[in-house]
Order: structure tokens, then sequence, then C-alpha cells
């Protein structure tokens, strides 16, 4: 998508990948100050060592701080960062850990829709039961709590739920919760005995005016020790996203709370199995947390370089609500936060009969002729879930701002011609 | 333990990382070509970049070549590679696709006794049942396809036998397989309807006069169409042993043969849930599939490099079992292969009285004893499985040689004053 590396992230790396450089001029002294400190934390001084399987020691207390940071102060203890290859391991490590039982003591996980499908075919896999709880699409894909009541108490006939999952800023739907929402949903899950997991790998990308990320932790312990000291949550974070944009990388964190100490212990094994996470990726991690200082060479450049990177999100993320909402047909809710747009598209009667006489969802065939008529590759609504009757896409908004104009303008002269085709 | 990384292999991991140094004349040209072929087969030219879920095309195309080359020209085909995080990620990726079903029909898997702990960790994890079929000690850790009749049939009574894994050079017994055994399994699978599993991550690590390395796919093929088109079989490979020893960059693959197109469609689905095994570790296979040839300008210091740390195994495995062997009370198997030795201990009566009374296996207390009194960290017999009333240690054969013999000599004192304390 174009998005250039950020420089001192890579020098980092080049750095513990073949020492040898530390020696070269050319390479600025903070970034050899963090390599010669990622490296001896490394087994044999070496990102090619295993670490322990929860992840390298002086890692886990640099992620620990930068939570203390970002929550203003509140305490975070490495022993309960676990740091994984990348958030998706993460998530399904946690699921795999909650998922229990048979028949209507079967684990219910609460999910929202639209959803990330990492969540579905994670529950699938592990024989879980997906619960949904719709976002309000008229609401800027909002959280109610009253729709969480409302999935819980049906859900409850039929299986166990123990989990609910937010994605916050949302993805596909962009939305980023307000402090309030997220204060219900606490209440919720500590009334309801809900795990939370927290989907936060999002945190940094937010953009729209009056938005603001709030971590869940942070929510939590502001509410009081009654909420702080009992209601059990994980929260996730990623190298993929932000400025880095780094995910071939597979570097991530999660944060527990609350866990009692005998979960703990089936969590540590459960991560033992597969030995650790990729140690180039807890290098990349080490960076984002502990990136360059205000007194550092690297500051300016590191500064510039994520800077550009998220006022040209920002601007793409206004553009692409902004072509869409003069589309007929096209409705879009403003891109508040995350990489995505999911605009609601309104079809024409005769394409969701032809769709359906085909045996094909109709977003998926408008989806498909768009393929093949522009070349543009969208994912139907239909594989996030949606409200029945209702259709949607999703659309990165990554692409180069010139390209991504294009590629609007592209889909909403196709909008025109589809509706035109089939009215 | 003292093993230097392969020049080679960094130096182009570096240069993929930060490829401002493909301008730097301090890398060869081998390297940079290197480098820059893998760089342009990364989505944005990045390792940053997701890969498809299967691993970089360009690069299972050099598996693919690889393995051709090591069979002898049987052929390989890239659509069969699968890149994975690490062996471990796709020796659990296949359990997962292989294990099914309740009660008496659920999955069986019969592995080796001793055995690596990660297949008894997956197959609790995915609830399938372990089958054990016991090595013959008294033959060098030998496979007898005896053995593997007598517990299949056992088997048979209660559960759904599909799979049978081999670990060969064996982990943790380090023999390395004949080419009659290996056929001889193979045909115990065609007429047992097994899936077979081939752990070959040490099929570089052989030592042993007389000895070498015989894949299970060139067995295969040479025992003619009959076998080459019927038996299904996954191979699992890794860059973690071998001379690279590169286990924190979790790069590995797996060749998979003979599989039914439904169900390779379902491992496909199954690898996509974790977006892609990490970019790093695909660079780093590329290298150990293609490395420098002659005529290139790093072949000389790669050979020298890659011939000492092999060289410095052979006469670490040989001093191993010589050492070991001049101990009363141990008996150690020659270390044919792999990493590892699984010498036979006897422990006095009393020993085995006092352990069991701490309601501890005796070969743990052996084990804490040593650490306490050595710091020497060995990994008990009772963690690998044993016949019952033997007992073994695990130990790596990897520090260094000088303190490998210092290690050796501290663990055969230790030994002695063991038996004598208990006698």
């Amino acid at each position: 998508m174009g998005q250039k590396p950020i420089t001192f992230l890579r020098q980092v790396l080049a750095l513990c990948s073949y020492p040898e450089l530390l020696e070269d001029t050319k390479f600025p002294e903070d970034a050899k100050k963090r390599a010669r400190r990622i490296l001896e934390a490394c087994g044999g001084h070496s990102i090619g060592a295993y670490s322990a399987s929860q992840g390298i020691e002086c890692i886990r207390q640099d992620v620990a701080r930068y939570i203390e940071k970002r929550d203003g102060g509140i305490s975070s203890n490495p022993d309960n960062i676990y740091l994984s290859t990348g958030a998706s391991d993460a998530i399904v490590t946690m699921l795999k850990l909650l998922v229990c039982g048979e028949g209507r003591d079967r684990t219910g996980v609460m999910i929202s829709i639209p959803q990330y499908p990492l969540y579905s075919a994670a529950l699938a896999d592990l024989g879980a039961v997906q619960i949904n709880y719709y976002l309000d699409e008229d609401k800027c894909w909002g959280l109610d709590v009253a729709e969480l009541k409302r999935s819980l108490s049906e859900a409850r006939q039929h299986c166990n739920p123990r989990v609910l999952c937010i994605i916050n800023p949302g993805n596909p739907t962009g939305q980023v919760q307000s402090r309030q929402c997220i204060e219900d949903v606490i209440r919720f899950a500590k009334e309801e005995h809900l795990f939370l997991m927290a989907d936060e790998v999002y945190q940094d990308n937010v953009y729209a005016e009056g938005c603001e990320f709030h971590s869940f932790k942070k929510v939590l312990f502001e509410m009081g020790p009654e909420y702080s000291s009992t209601v059990e949550m994980a929260s996730f974070h990623s190298t993929s996203k932000c400025y880095m944009g780094e995910c071939g990388f597979r570097g991530g964190y999660m944060e527990i709370i609350n866990m009692d100490p005998e979960v703990k212990a089936q969590l540590i094994k459960l991560v033992s199995v597969r030995l650790c996470p990729p140690v180039p990726g807890q290098a990349l991690l080490d960076l984002v947390v502990n990136p360059p200082q205000p007194d550092e060479p690297s500051y300016a450049t590191f500064m510039k370089e994520r800077t550009a990177v998220l006022a040209a999100l920002a601007e793409k993320a206004k553009i692409t609500e902004q072509i869409f909402n003069t589309v007929p047909g096209i409705t879009c809710n403003p891109v508040q936060g995350a990489m995505y747009t999911f605009p609601r598209i309104t079809l024409p009667q005769k394409a969701i009969d032809k769709a359906e006489a085909e045996g094909q969802a109709p977003d998926m065939l408008y989806c498909m002729r768009l393929l093949e008529e522009e070349g543009i590759c969208l994912v139907p609504g239909s594989g996030f879930g949606q409200r029945e009757g209702t259709f949607h896409f999703r659309m990165t908004i990554l692409p180069p701002t010139e390209k991504l104009k294009i590629v609007l303008q592209k889909i909403s002269a196709f909008h025109l011609r589809f509706t035109q085709e089939f009215s």
C-alpha cells in the first residue's frame, strides 16, 4: 500500500540480525543502544535463540512501562504480559484457555456483529458457541448495553456464556468507543461474570475529532477497586497496525488482569507448547513500546515518519467517508479509527433475486462484479456478519491518497452502473 | 551454547530488514542477490508485509527444488509446501486437521516412547488418544514393526488409530533409522491406512559412521507407485536445527503427499486463521534451502562455518557416548544423530523408594539433586516416557566441547556420589 517502513525500527532490526553492524558509523547511537539492549536480553546475545515462552523478560518490562504511561500511571506487572505471534495468536490462545464444556454447558463467547472473522473461525475450531451482539449502525456502530443483555439472555437458553469480546477501535466498522460506553460494558461484564477480551490493536489509529482511545484497563481501574480487583480481562496489542504496519514480523502482546493463579498456570503451559513467539517480532515490539525520545538522535526523523503515516491515514479516513456519502445508495459512517470503512449499500431487488437464485450472498455478487469489472477487491459484508436484509462491504483506507481517490471514484461509478443494470 | 550464527544468513536478514544496506559495499554480492530476490517476492517489497498464509510462493518453490535435490530428483510440488512458524506449528496444525471423533471413534495417534513432549501436549490439547509404541533401547533405540503392530492392535480396542508419528533422527533418543526400517514402517502404514507424520527436523544432523539420513518421501517413492500414489504423508523441517540453530526466527515448512484435495482445502482454511508465518523466518528458510553456491563469493566462508558447526557436533556426540559409558550405572547408546543423548541410569532401590515416598519420579529426584549440587539441568526420562522400571535423562550435546567435557565429568561424579549415598 506504499507505506514506507519506519527507519528507526528497521535499523535496529538490521543491527540485531547482524551485530557486526554495531561497528558501523552509519547507524545512529540510539538505534545501536536499543539493539545492544535487546541482544543482551537474548539467549547467547542472539535473536536466533529461543526466548522464554512468555517472551523476553526485559521486553515484557518495557511493555508494562508503556502501558503504565498510556494509562496515566496505573500499574502494570510484567508477569501479566505475554508476548505473542501477532495479536491473532494471543486471541486464539486466550479463547482456547477459556472454552470448555459440552452440550448446554458449552462455553459461549459474545462477539460483535459485524465481526473480524478470526473470532468466528477460532470459535468454530474450538467448538465454542458464537453469541452475536449487533452494533448499531445508526449510531455510528455504537455498542448498546441493552443489545448485550438481549443477546446474553437468549444465549443463556442453550449455552454457558463466559466471555465478552470487544474490538475497539472497531474492525471492520471503524468506530471508537466512548468512555461512557466502556464503563457500561465493564459494569455489564462484572454483573454477568464475563471474562472481557479487549481487542485494542488499533489503539493508536484514532482520527475523528472528539474521539479518543480509552483503554479498557484504564477505565476499569478508574471505576474503583470494586471493579479493578474483580473483573477478569485480557487486552491485545500488535505491531501490525498504527504507524508501524509491520504485520510480517508477527509481533504482539496481551496483558491479563485479575486472572486466577491456577488458570494462569494453565496459560503458561499452553504458550509453552509452541516454544516461543518469533524473536524478531519481540524485538520490534520492544521498539514500538520504547521509541526514540526527544533527546535522542533518531527522534526527529522518527516523529516525522510516524506523524506522516498517521496524518495520511486520518486524511484518507475523511476522504473515504466524504466520497462514499455523495453516492446515492451508499451510506458510510465516519471512519473514527482503525483502517477500514464498512459502508452500507442499497442493492436493487433484482440483484438480490439473481444472487439468491445462484446461491450467492447478494453483496458477494456485488463484490465479484466489481472485481471483474474494475480489478478492485472488497470483502462482502456477509463475511463479517450484518443485520438480515442489509448489505455492506469492507474496504481498507490504506492505499496511497491519490490511488484511494481513484478507487473510491471507480467504486462509486460501479455502484451507479450496478444499480441501473438491476433496476 | 556458544554456537555462532552463520554470517551469510545474518547478512541477508539484515539486508532484508533494512534495504538501504543494499548500497553498502561491505556486503557480498550473493547476499545482496538473495535479499533482492526475497524482497521482490514480498508484498510491497517488504518483509514487514503479510505473506500468503501458505508462505511466499518463490520460497515454496525453492523449498520444492531443495527437496528434489535431496531426494535424488523425485519431484516436489510447491503447492504441497506449507511454510510454518517453526516445525511445532506445522505439527500441531497437521494433528488438528487429522483428529476428530468422540468416544471409541476418537482419533488415535501413534507416537514413539520416548517421545518429544510437543506430541503428548498437542494430543492432550486436541482430545486425541495417545498411542504409545516403544523404541528398542537394546537395539540403539530402533523401531520394530512388531511393536507397532502390538501397539496398534491394542489401541484398536478403544479408539480409531489414524496417524503414525515418527521422529527421525530421533528426539530425545538420537537414533538414525535405517532404510530398511523406513520401508517397513511405510508398508505398515499402507496396510493399516495410517497417515504418516515424519518429523525430520534433524535430517542434517547425522554423525555416526555408517548412518545416513533417508527421507520418508524418497523411500516411499522408491517403493513404487503402489506406495507413492497411496500413502498419505507429511514431512516437517525447521530452521532451528542442523548448522543453523536459528530457533528464535521460528522458520519451518511441511510437505504433504497424497492428501485428498478436500482435506487440503480445510488445511488452507486452518492455516489462514493465523494470517501468515513470520516473514523473517520464511526468508531465513529460503537461505537454508538455497545456500551459497561454489561460484559465489560467500561460499568459502559459508562452508567453513557450516562444516565447523557440524564437525563439532559430531565430535561432541562421540565424546558424550564415550564418557558416559565409562561410568558404572550409566549406559548410553551412540548419538547417531540429532542433538541429544538419552542415557539409561541405574538408580539404587533406596533412591527409588525415597522418590516414591515423596510422590516424585525417581529420575526427577536425580535431576533435581544434580541441579542443586552442580547447577546442571537435565530433563528426567519420565518427561519423555520410558519403559516401566527404567530411568533415563535427556541431555543436549550442544555446549562447547571443553565445557561439555566438564559437564560430562561432573554428571559422572555426581552419579557415583548419588549411587553411593543411596546404597
